[in-house]
C-alpha cells in the first residue's frame, strides 16, 4: 500500500520542553509497527528549535540525520551531527537535539520498544 | 551514542534477483533493534537498478522515499512513487521497486517483524 504525505498525519509538537515546535511527518503508527515501536517519523527542526533533554528506558530512539546540522547532547557530551550520522539513545541514557544552524535540520526518528 | 557513516556497515547487494546492485547504508542492526526488526537502512538505487519482486509474511517492510522517483509494484498494481511517499508491504503481499528515472532513488527501509 502506498500512502502519500497528504494522507498521513502531520503535526507540530513541543517535544520534552524543547524550544518551539518540531514538525512531525509520521511514516507509520504504532499499530502498523506491530506495537514493537512507538514512533517512526520524519522530523523537521527549524533553526533555533530543539527537542528537550530526556532519557529512554526500555526502548531505544534512533535519529538518522538527513539534512542540516544539529547539536546533539549525548548523555552528557555535546556532539555536532551531520547527514549520515546515527544517534542512538537507550538503556537509561539521555539526549537532546538543537538546531544551531540557519537551515532546517531533518531526520528520521524511530523509537524501538524493548 | 553517535556513529558516523564511515563507522557503519555499507554494502552493495543484489536484492531478490533485481537488476544490478543496491547500495545499503545500515542505520542499525537487528540486535540494536531488540530483534523486533531485521533491517533499518538507507538504500540508494541507481538508474536502471531494482529490488526484485518478493512477498513479506509475518513482517512488514516500509519504504520511505527520500529522493528521486521509482516504479513500485504494489501487490499487482504499478504506482510511481516520489519523496514523502510510504510503501508498506506485509501480510503476504508482494512488492518490487525499480528506478526508471535518470537520478538516484533513495529511501529508508525498515522491516518490522510481527
Amino acid at each position: 500500500m502506498v500512502t502519500r504525505l497528504e494522507d498521513r498525519v502531520e503535526r507540530d509538537q513541543c517535544v520534552r520542553n524543547g524550544n518551539g515546535l518540531v514538525h512531525f511527518k509520521d511514516i507509520a503508527n504504532q499499530d502498523e509497527l506491530y506495537n514493537h515501536a512507538r514512533l517512526f517519523s520524519h522530523l523537521v527542526i527549524e533553526p533555533g528549535r530543539s527537542i528537550g533533554e530526556h532519557t529512554h528506558e526500555h526502548e531505544t530512539e534512533f535519529f538518522y540525520i538527513l539534512k542540516g546540522e544539529g547539536l546533539f547532547h549525548d548523555n552528557g557530551t555535546d556532539v555536532t551531527v551531520y547527514p549520515g550520522d546515527v544517534c542512538a539513545t537507550g538503556y537509561g541514557a539521555s539526549h537532546s537535539l538543537e538546531n544551531v544552524s540557519d537551515k532546517p535540520l531533518e531526520l528520521v526518528a524511530l523509537i524501538m520498544l524493548e
